[in-house]
């Protein structure tokens, strides 16, 4: 993030397309979605599958086994947009490992801890769903191949009332989908192509129902453009009869350089995110288009603990969560004060480091511990952070200050304060659970210093268009489903509300993904 | 609102259109926009306003005083949708009153007072260019005729940093809106037109320009359909072409019933709101399937200050807020506990009360004070809300308690710790600062007690599609602006951000609707 793109002068300007804008070649794009009449269709398919994330692979494995034929069109070069690169934390309300363990889960808690994070405006019918079937779905993903950690105690997450998180065996979501994808494709009838951008949809004549899709094979995605949906010309088109539907699983939009800065002014033009490259808006605008309806679309999640030193989701999440933010302290680099309770929820963490950030766009907050506040089990990743140079290691307060221009003496009376809150069992100002809880100094006056620095990163976008319980996508003209048209996964709004918990994701994902695949 | 439609069954349907669906016909709106080879015009005009509140007669007025011929069209019966019922309060920074006064305001506090209030993701050029223009805007209703209360103090809106609003001379919008619709109908060559109603927008051959609209005359809202958008067939068919284009004017959709319930599952169906029943989202949603961008279209401001015991605005606001709000307690029904600060924020209200009429949708919470917790301007008011019965009036808090089902020992507690803090200028639970400050017993002990009961009424739609600093709206497919599609006022989003500050949206509505005119 240049000072340029998070400029006093940039906050001014966004919401505008400004320069940028000026850049936009008007494509094929432009137009409205074409009607039967206006193409002639080279390929036929029951299905056609737009991503191939763990909505757009579960949607096409159920619909390819019943029989089908299927399409899936992949924009990128690889496999599995977001969902390769996640996490792997699969939330499975009522999993055979809860029973083993004594843990009591209820549709009541799974839908209430969701409740609870998305300030009640989730639509509940779909965490219903979701947890009517998610066991259903997590045996599936087994069936195909899938990996995960079981027989033991599930895993627990921020917001959850209980531990109920299966993670797959190599803690990603790569576990999930590479099998998924070599399960799918080796059904017969089902084909998927990487680099085959979806552009629009094809509607009947009378403009109410989607037919078929228009698309461009042989499509280099390409992540220098500040809009590659708009600019990007490659491909060769092709129009695809969908006999029985299109599935949109087209994920979210957390790189969407214009569109998510509309939302949310505070992210600048350039700044990373969690996201794979590919997670832009076009696909869902064309829904809009066609009668869609936008839902919650503002609700970005950000992470309040990534950094700016790495790229993507990398290690500093880990290295904040488990171990800088529990017992350490974030301070405001101009003041060396905390400037937040270190452990509140991802919102109101990330809006604070915003407030320095939209101040002085260069001032990221930093995040300082000494050893015996990371946790255990990240040994390993303390050196990775180091290694990668995303975390400093100090011998000296006085060193890590100078290094980032924080004023010593108020840094270190932080600290002061800050410990002997913890040893008095006193609560600070912020509130801070963990650190009322300690009733021992948290931070090693001796040293070693670890910090990092950190920018909020977009990690989730929770709105999208609007479907009913069988993933079938509502008009905003009839209020009844549009017909041939279907989505999951990301694209979708609703399920979430204003924030996903973690570990939500693939399970809402994967259960509307199959849901589509058997409704369609 | 019945206890069906906020039953637990109800929050468990939300987001569906459920039973509703069925009985939504498919009617000429479910086809997509048509072209111009589609139609044939009926009649022709230079310039097409939909709708007729502050925004749309700003526009018509300057696109009519160009020598443009305008035909405004308005699907209700009378003129003004919510603008004519609205407060009459216009935010005017720099006006001459502030520097009569002594008050130094600024471009700067203009923007941050809407930014705090905006969590930040207003866009700020927007604020930029209601700042540059609203006293240009002011003097141009003044010369339209409109009335305010000049030549005294401005007066202070919560969130404002200083006093900057004029209100009109009737405390009512409708001195403005009466005499601009005047002003605009006697311009050469200026139509207006009540109960036309806008059905969809007609594009150009190739799919990208506005080149008209089709409506129907003789209209007739039905304010008991589920969703007049998407059920009335009433009225017949006119094609008008707009030579230079179309001003979408019309409005936020607080009043409708299947959309504002997708964004807020919170908001039963037949709950009321402050607006006319005709703010319904329909226009809206036909701008989002020719390409124009939802933005931050969940952000729906609710009064807390509202009362299921009168209709739309009604007295209870003024009665809440100088009064009972002020200096007295709002209490749970169900334990005679206070449950927030009752002069908070907006949300932080509102979401409150929805926290108990989630869990019991009887349960209306009540505002409770005696005499001396109304401030003395508002004396008229108390008589009036005393007749209309909104508010009742109780000699013991005994009589009160049995009226509302409140256990009355809990509540005579309740009041009694409530005073002593007051008393003791204590710090309450909740951080009130007016209690904090008082240093003496806010409620009089010795009665009569009045009540009101409470329940957050929609109030404003923060979202809706992106305009540029010209009015001009955005397409998502080019990033530029749409040929022939302007809009201006609440069916436009991003100015407020997550909420819109009081008397914000006179400045912004009739700014925009001012700009649309001079671009157009």
């Amino acid at each position: 993030m240049s000072q340029e793109t998070m400029s006093r002068r940039d906050a001014l300007k966004f919401g505008v397309l400004g320069a940028g804008a000026a850049m936009l070649t008007a494509s094929q794009a432009m137009a409205a979605a074409p009607m039967e009449k206006d193409v002639k269709f080279d390929e036929e398919y029951d299905v056609i599958v737009i991503g191939s994330g763990f909505a757009g692979l579960a949607a096409a494995a159920k619909a390819a086994e019943r029989g089908l034929k299927v399409l899936i069109l992949e924009k990128m070069g690889r496999v599995g947009g977001n969902s390769v690169i996640n996490g792997g934390a699969f939330a499975v309300p009522m999993n055979p490992d809860q029973a083993a363990f004594g843990i009591k889960d209820s549709k009541e808690l799974f839908i209430n801890d969701a409740l609870k994070a998305g300030l009640g405006i989730n639509h509940v019918e779909m965490l219903e769903t979701i947890f009517a079937r998610a066991l259903e779905t997590f045996d599936f993903t087994v069936k195909c191949g899938a990996k995960y950690q079981t027989g033991k105690k599930p895993t627990w997450f921020g917001g959850h009332s209980v531990n109920r998180t299966i993670v797959t065996e190599n803690m990603s979501g790569s576990a999930i989908i590479q099998p998924m994808a070599a399960f799918v494709e080796k059904l017969p009838g089902c084909k998927l192509l990487t680099r085959a951008k979806f552009d629009d949809f094809v509607m009947s004549n009378d403009g109410t129902s989607v037919l078929g899709v228009t698309a461009r094979i042989n499509y280099r995605f390409d992540k220098k453009l500040i809009s590659d949906d708009m600019e990007n010309t490659s491909g060769e088109k092709k129009v695809f009869r969908a006999k029985k539907g299109v599935i949109l699983a087209s994920g979210g939009f957390s790189m969407d350089k214009i569109y998510r800065k509309m939302q949310d002014p505070r992210i600048a033009y350039d700044q990373d995110a969690t996201n794979h490259d590919g997670a832009t808006a076009g696909a869902l605008l064309k829904a809009f288009q066609i009668g869609a309806l936008p839902i919650h679309i503002d609700w970005i999640q950000q992470g309040p603990w990534a950094s700016p030193d790495e790229r993507g989701f990398g290690v500093a999440p880990l290295l904040t969560q488990q171990g800088l933010f529990v017992h350490g302290v974030a301070v405001d680099v101009r003041n060396g004060k905390r400037f937040m309770n270190e452990m509140a929820d991802r919102k109101t963490r990330a809006d604070a480091e915003y407030v320095i950030l939209r101040e002085a766009p260069k001032a990221f907050p930093v995040a300082i511990g000494t050893y015996n506040t990371f946790e255990e089990q990240i040994y390993a990743a303390v050196e990775k952070g180091l290694q990668s140079g995303v975390m400093k290691k100090f011998d000296t307060l006085d060193a890590l200050a100078a290094n980032y221009k924080i004023p010593a003496d108020a840094l270190k009376e932080t600290i002061k304060v800050y410990n002997e809150t913890a040893l008095a069992g006193k609560e600070d100002q912020f509130k801070k659970q963990t650190l009322k809880d300690l009733k021992a100094a948290p931070i090693d006056m001796k040293g070693p210093f670890y910090a990092i620095r950190l920018m909020p990163k977009p990690h989730h976008t929770m709105g999208g268009l609007k479907i009913d319980t069988k993933a079938r996508v509502i008009s905003g003209n009839t209020g009844k489903p549009i017909p041939g048209l279907f989505a999951a996964g990301e694209v979708t709004g609703g399920t979430h509300g204003a924030s996903r918990l973690g570990s939500y994701a693939i399970s809402d994902c994967l259960v509307f993904g199959m849901i589509a695949g058997e409704t369609i």
